[in-house]
């Protein structure tokens, strides 16, 4: 028989910020920001967000889920992409309410919907005349 | 004379996602998420939030400011601890709801609150056999 994980409540300060238990942070909506690098390159692929059940089975499956706030559904990415994400390690910010997600991605192995393999791909690249703020490709 | 930055409204999805002017989402608190990177090693130092303010200043200034949500006050990060960070480089995501900086740490070059260089210092390490998830240091 396998035990399903089970995700603690916050206790105080020292046991969140220096415990050995995850006891994450849910925001008002029920939900926590993970951010996906990829664990060969350290490249930031995506920042999403898990509800307990997104984690819980992410945990259980070594397979990375989401919860889809556009869609209000859970989401496991590369269901229908095949850019499925292997994770290799979970890590837990200070005051457990962000995770980081370290993965091997699948498929063709993209991330983004666009089509492009990583989300982040334009940067800040100076202010116009008039104010607005230009991007251009990373 | 120097014009302000000014940020944009989101338009439709095409130029949110394939634009080159900066339109970010705020959520309903007037925040968007930023993970904040050490520029030379990519190691993902900690996730905060801007504000528009935050994110103006930010630009203007080429430091790293943030939103407390726990002092509910604009942050110029390192203020105190001397860890300001220079911001070589800032992306946006794909639908514009999310930040990435990668930035130079000053002072003694740490992060965290808890006196750590980065905010991520324990990954998940298994499950007990009471279903409680263990963490270990990274």
């Amino acid at each position: 028989m396998t035990t399903s994980p089970r995700l603690l409540p916050q206790g105080d300060k020292h046991s969140v910020e220096d415990g050995l238990f995850l006891a994450p942070k849910f925001d008002a909506a029920g939900l926590i920001t993970a951010v996906t690098v990829d664990a060969a390159t350290n490249a930031i692929l995506m920042v999403a967000h898990m509800n307990a059940e997104a984690l819980t089975k992410t945990i259980e499956t070594g397979q990375a889920w989401y919860w889809s706030r556009s869609r209000n559904s859970l989401w496991l990415k590369g269901e229908t992409s095949g850019q499925i994400q292997a994770v290799k390690e979970i890590r837990v910010d200070c005051d457990q309410d962000c995770l980081l997600l370290r993965v091997e991605v699948g498929g063709d192995g993209g991330c983004c919907h666009t089509g492009r393999p990583q989300c982040f791909y334009r940067r800040v690249d100076g202010v116009s005349d008039d104010g607005t703020i230009k991007l251009n490709w990373v």
